[in-house]
């Protein structure tokens, strides 16, 4: 379902968007906005209309594991090409709720403590609690990306991270982390068009490292590792989406529909009150 | 300094509501709005218009520490009585920010683990690295207030937390983290209309634990424990500041000013780049 209140969607993004099988990451358009009708405005006005929305599911999302330890929780990974709107999903997207009830986590290139364990070590770690909407900027899939592109790990090993990966979030979603996984897709000039706007701007410049253009000269590798990482690991308890993000306001759009199906389904409810209030409001009228 | 686009604030917030010689909590009107001419409509626009500002230098401050471990960071300490409004500031003025740039943690109950070590050890895996805002929802204050006010520990004990409290604070302030301690202070007539709402609506029942009026019981217990704190730890490196929190919307627009003129002094700078850009522009086009 789609969120009610957005208006300029005109097919189901969770439909829309999975990847299934058969699944060409090649065949999609980063320029495309599939579903929504709407333009730039529209796009600007339903987001803010969806973050209401999204605030709302989130504090019953809350509520409901202040006395239930098993209850529920949504688990968000995004991952990209460098430039292509992680951070601007963060910021509009998640930004928009209460910080209180967000774990967000940022994965940067293991330590040398954590390359020291397994790949999923420091991620099982910051999986979110019951009640949390987590949120994972780079994840354990990094592990099978970067570590087949750059050849981080002997290819047994990368391997045995598929299966690995699939029974770590099979086993999440079985304890009620509803597992919601996006790749941001963009062109490769739009990437070039995004990363020379840092160098042109002396205060983007913090944002770009000479690194960037490395890995962007590896790009049709990266683009055969993320269709294997479609292939093997978008499952029915842990499925892929993939979004068009050349047009960031419907990247951000997008997304947000995606976690509003998944509240949506979760369908979080106030819980009821494990006190009896008449008698506390008795004993606080008489303080 | 206030923030050049406040349009009500007719006198420093920082010094106003800071915490020196021979100060008296009991003095504070918990209704007043020092330094502020507005009403509460004036206090919405004002507060957007900071909300700007604190995201602008929320933004310069992260980039300087991206290249720089040592750069400064910021960590506000929220200290109050239930419903005071912690959580207000959390969502409406941390709120406005990026999520990256914030690292939040909502200090609890401490675990068994956590009894097993000092009462600052878990304290300290929380301070803000470089370029972060931290907020404390509670901290190690509790260990001195709950503390002396439910006798958890000897009174040589509590004695021994403030000497270690302020050389903790003196020590984070030298390694260039900028303390700002902030104290909600609400009437105990206002804690009673708070806590009944929360009685009243059953979509917040789920706020509501019968201890809270088993700790409002305790109140001036409260009152003269915060006393002590207000005398022994407000610092140079780490002054308190006690806002009146009757009316929220004063309590968040005093925050946001306090935190507005920790980051102007820092005076963050976009930092130049590392790399030289010239040539990087060139290659990126070459690709």
């Amino acid at each position: 379902m789609t969120a009610k209140s957005q208006q300029g969607w005109t097919g189901e993004p969770g439909e829309l968007l999975r990847v299934g099988a058969g699944f060409r990451l090649a065949d999609v358009d980063p320029d495309a906005t599939p579903g929504y009708d709407g333009k730039k405005p529209d796009g600007a006005a339903d987001l803010r209309a969806g973050a209401q929305q999204l605030d709302d599911l989130q504090e019953r999302l809350y509520a409901q594991s202040v006395e239930d330890p098993s209850a529920p929780s949504v688990l968000l990974i995004l991952q990209a090409m460098d430039s292509a709107g992680k951070g601007g999903i963060v910021r509009h997207v998640i930004g928009a709720t209460d910080p209180q009830g967000i774990r967000l986590k940022a994965f940067k290139k293991p330590t040398p403590e954590e390359l020291g364990h397994d790949f999923l070590w420091r991620v099982e770690k910051e999986v979110p609690e019951a009640g949390y909407i987590g949120v994972f900027d780079r994840s354990h899939y990094e592990d099978v990306l970067i570590g087949t592109v750059r050849e981080l790990a002997p290819a047994d090993e990368i391997e045995r991270r598929y299966g690995a990966i699939n029974a770590f979030e099979e086993g999440l979603a079985a304890r009620g982390v509803r597992i919601l996984k996006v790749m941001l897709h963009i062109s490769y000039s739009e990437q070039k068009s995004r990363l020379m706007k840092r160098l042109e701007r002396p205060d983007k410049h913090w944002k770009y490292t000479p690194g960037d253009v490395d890995e962007r000269l590896l790009w049709p590798r990266y683009m055969d590792a993320y269709q294997t990482v479609l292939d093997r690991t978008s499952t029915g308890h842990a499925p892929w989406h993939v979004v068009p993000a050349n047009a960031k306001w419907y990247a951000r759009l997008a997304v947000q529909a995606l976690l509003l199906d998944a509240l949506e389904e979760i369908d979080p409810q106030w819980p009821a009150a494990t006190y009896d209030v008449a008698k506390e409001k008795e004993r606080l009228a008489a303080t």
